[in-house]
């Protein structure tokens, strides 16, 4: 009882924090979502712009792959893409575009219609621990990353919850694939995930021992795999890194959520 | 002989006046990828900018599927986009990713090294039929389009030319691999592609009869397919379309090519 009172205090600190960094980030950084013209200042023959929309586009569109670091001179690109409402206008215009794809589908109600999930940048962000890394333009750390997981404050993505919501109600068994480690981020993760809204999904399946060293296609083509042979049809498949979307099973529907802060292979 | 100098001729004239075409555009629309600020003269609150963005990217992402035109209110920005510089920039881009991909590769210099690519707006563009098309905007007309290719006047891609330069030139063999239609169009785009310098390919494949009806993810991975029988190793995979680039037999690695303008299932 104490410490879900203390868990919800701290939570309620961290987002005033973080509201207020957000401000102050909003009031001196470019949000070009906000206003196109604000980019000419920082970028005034608009070439690194033009250069870090490709890089984006490269990224989203499976082009570019193993890349370890955002291009230094995005960064004010990805951050402002970030922070200042374009990211949130793209998962939400996905959303519009699943909604209508699961409208269109007839189900069978027996249990066995089913959805994957991703949970890291998918149901839950690491925005703002990506903050700290300069939104990707460092090298992955993965103690640091650990420590931040650890915490058990990732808050949920609005827009994924909604939709989560909306396969729950629509009869559909939700599955959520992570690569995160059982062990050790187990019991933090699905509070995480409880806290944050996440409730009712059917199993979270995390990285045990016999997956370990896997590429995250091999992993969760091997999960898929399981839940294709218990007679599940997957119709939907959603994550932020391609290597969610690729390989075996991957489903009837795959929808790519936009992550330009790091890559998973 | 005549022939061949009315060809050129009706050529010179037609780009005389795309280009002036092309100036009157520039100059009367706005070209967000040389100033960013223009945007805000068309659409001052970047609303309809910021929701073509999202859709542009879900296009790319391959998160929309089977559309048949462009949203209306999209059409400054895509044809921006197209005409402007942003969609060169693309594609310089990702011709800069995909030859540090081939620098990379050890290949066997058995005849065998193959690399795929698509033909229309991949090889040779079709930007100024779309242009007529209201970029997109408009549904597809098949008689239109066939009249358009019948021409013969495609413009190459001068990033993709540089590409298939570079794979001659590496020891590749390069299957040229096209949906158009072998007995009406198979002339004429043999022509189109070498008036405008794809000279040197190891075959063109068509659509013949027995390939008549079927989509094209369907006959490109029978294509493919038939390739690797014969011992081909796919080293790449490049197309403007994502059934360009699934099904089966897809390559070592699949390329996407910006095309926002139209979808081919």
């Amino acid at each position: 009882m104490i410490s879900s009172t203390m868990s919800r205090v701290r939570e309620a600190v961290m987002f005033f924090v973080l509201a207020i960094l957000s401000k102050l980030v909003s009031s001196t950084r470019p949000c070009w979502r906000l206003t196109t013209t604000s980019i000419t200042t920082i970028d005034p023959a608009g070439e690194a712009f033009a250069y870090c929309l490709s890089w984006r586009l490269a990224v989203e569109a499976n082009n570019l792959r193993n890349w370890r670091t955002v291009p230094t001179e995005c960064l004010p690109f990805i951050e402002a893409y970030m922070v200042c409402g374009q990211y949130n206008q793209d998962l939400n215009f996905l959303m519009d575009q699943i909604f209508v794809y699961i409208d269109g589908l007839t189900l069978s109600y027996d249990g066995l219609d089913a959805w994957i999930l991703d949970v890291d940048d998918t149901c839950i962000s690491n925005l703002f621990y990506y903050r700290g890394r300069r939104f990707g333009c460092d090298p992955f750390d993965p103690v640091g990353f650990k420590s931040w997981a650890m915490k058990g404050n990732c808050p949920a993505i609005p827009a994924v919850l909604r939709l989560f919501n909306k396969l729950l109600a629509g009869g559909f068994k939700v599955f959520l694939v992570t690569g995160r480690d059982a062990v050790t981020l187990g019991q933090v993760t699905i509070n995480n995930l409880e806290q944050q809204g996440f409730v009712g999904y059917e199993r979270l399946i995390m990285r045990t021992a016999s997956y370990k060293g896997l590429s995250a296609v091999v992993y969760k083509s091997e999960i898929r795999k399981r839940l294709v042979g218990q007679g599940y049809r997957i119709w939907g498949n959603v994550g932020d890194q391609w290597s969610d979307l690729q390989g075996d099973f991957i489903g009837n529907r795959t929808f790519k959520i936009p992550n330009p802060m790091y890559f998973v292979p």
